[in-house]
């Protein structure tokens, strides 16, 4: 782990899912020094918190830091099967790019995004990266590439250093127009190694995926379609 | 304090000083049910949140609610004045409008109008309020219209209640074109007490501002051409 000033530094968002892990690896690829940056956001389980530990070592970003910041029905907010008691849908239908679903979390990418921001004006970064994807995308609006760019249009008349025209902020989202096979593909290209990732909205008490949910099923057939085998494992049922 | 279902409601960012306060009255007085939103950032004092805690009682805000967000130095941002070991300038010259001084926090205001935006989505409100003021702002690029609208044209994008059209999210800014005296008029016609607020970036242990920095002294400033009396004690020097 080194941050030479020669090159460019990255603030990369890391859940320690599929989606992010891979765009740490592309950030990497790309030639940027990588600053991960999680959220202990009152998710109902931590294991992608692990997840992200393990990830951001395996490639070796210079640093990884877990900002807290309490998203849950207790706090005032909730509202999400991810941070409330909502139950998490399973086996819903193929349509799964349909209505926003009850996994959705108010405005969570705006407010990662907005972090980051800040982050990345503190350590002299310009570049941030989301693993956003608006192929399988499971019906979220901050998951689209307007969404990006009028974020980024925001940035750049938000913070001092693009205002005073030190640089330029750019928000990449390298994944948006692939498909859940064509990431897994682009990182195993990458070296990633899928066993240190955590997807499942809805894992058992040890942490194993349930197979159900919609993060399952669409990386179940992210791997089927790329002709790959998801090192995890599942339940047989 | 009562938040009947016809009444729109609204979320009103509140750091308990002269312009949130302000704001804070004047969102009551346009007939919202007010949610006051206050954040303990890891600023380097605590009046500011006794100040708010005051104010939205004062003002029969319907709730106040307190959401805690590390952005201090040991969390790995500060790089300001107000949450670092950086001394708050004093006694600077007359244009006070000129660069960007050492009490910006990096990405501040898009940050806690992230937080608001996933706030209203869950209380159900499409109004945010947030004392914002190109006339005597400091320098600080997210104090600008542009980057209000910025924010709001992202916001709309960003947020499932308004991307399936429950409705549309604005971000009121109300004292954006006023001078500080034209802020403490329309506090004080609207009942304000400004004997509850907190100005200033380094008080002493005790509260007391120091009348030196540049929110002191554009809060004084301000009383005097309103020909008003600022109601808070400042030492004789």
């Amino acid at each position: 782990m080194s941050d030479p000033a020669d090159i460019p530094k990255a603030v990369v968002l890391l859940s320690g899912g599929l989606d992010s892990t891979t765009t740490l690896a592309v950030a990497g690829d790309e030639g940027f020094a990588c600053h991960a940056l999680s959220f202990d956001y009152g998710q109902r389980h931590r294991f992608e918190l692990t997840a992200a530990a393990r990830v951001a070592h395996s490639l070796q970003a210079v640093s990884h830091r877990v900002v807290r910041l309490d998203l849950s029905a207790q706090a005032g907010f909730g509202h999400s099967a991810l941070t409330d008691a909502i139950a998490v849908p399973k086996d819903r239908g193929e349509d799964l790019a349909g209505e926003i679903p009850v996994t959705y979390v108010p405005a969570r990418n705006t407010i990662f995004l907005s972090i980051a921001l800040g982050y990345a004006e503190v350590i002299g970064a310009f570049d941030i990266f989301i693993g956003v994807n608006a192929v399988d995308y499971s019906g979220y609006p901050d998951c689209r590439g307007e969404f990006i760019q009028a974020f980024e249009r925001m940035a750049n008349l938000a913070v001092a250093a693009a205002v005073d025209q030190r640089g330029r902020f750019t928000i990449h989202a390298p994944l948006i127009e692939l498909s859940k096979a064509e990431i897994i593909r682009r990182g195993l290209a990458l070296g990633v190694d899928y066993s240190l990732t955590h997807s499942c909205y809805d894992p058992d008490p040890t942490g194993r995926p349930c197979g159900h949910c919609d993060s399952c099923r669409l990386r179940l057939a992210g791997f089927r379609d790329a002709g790959s085998a998801d090192p995890l494992e599942y339940p047989s049922t």
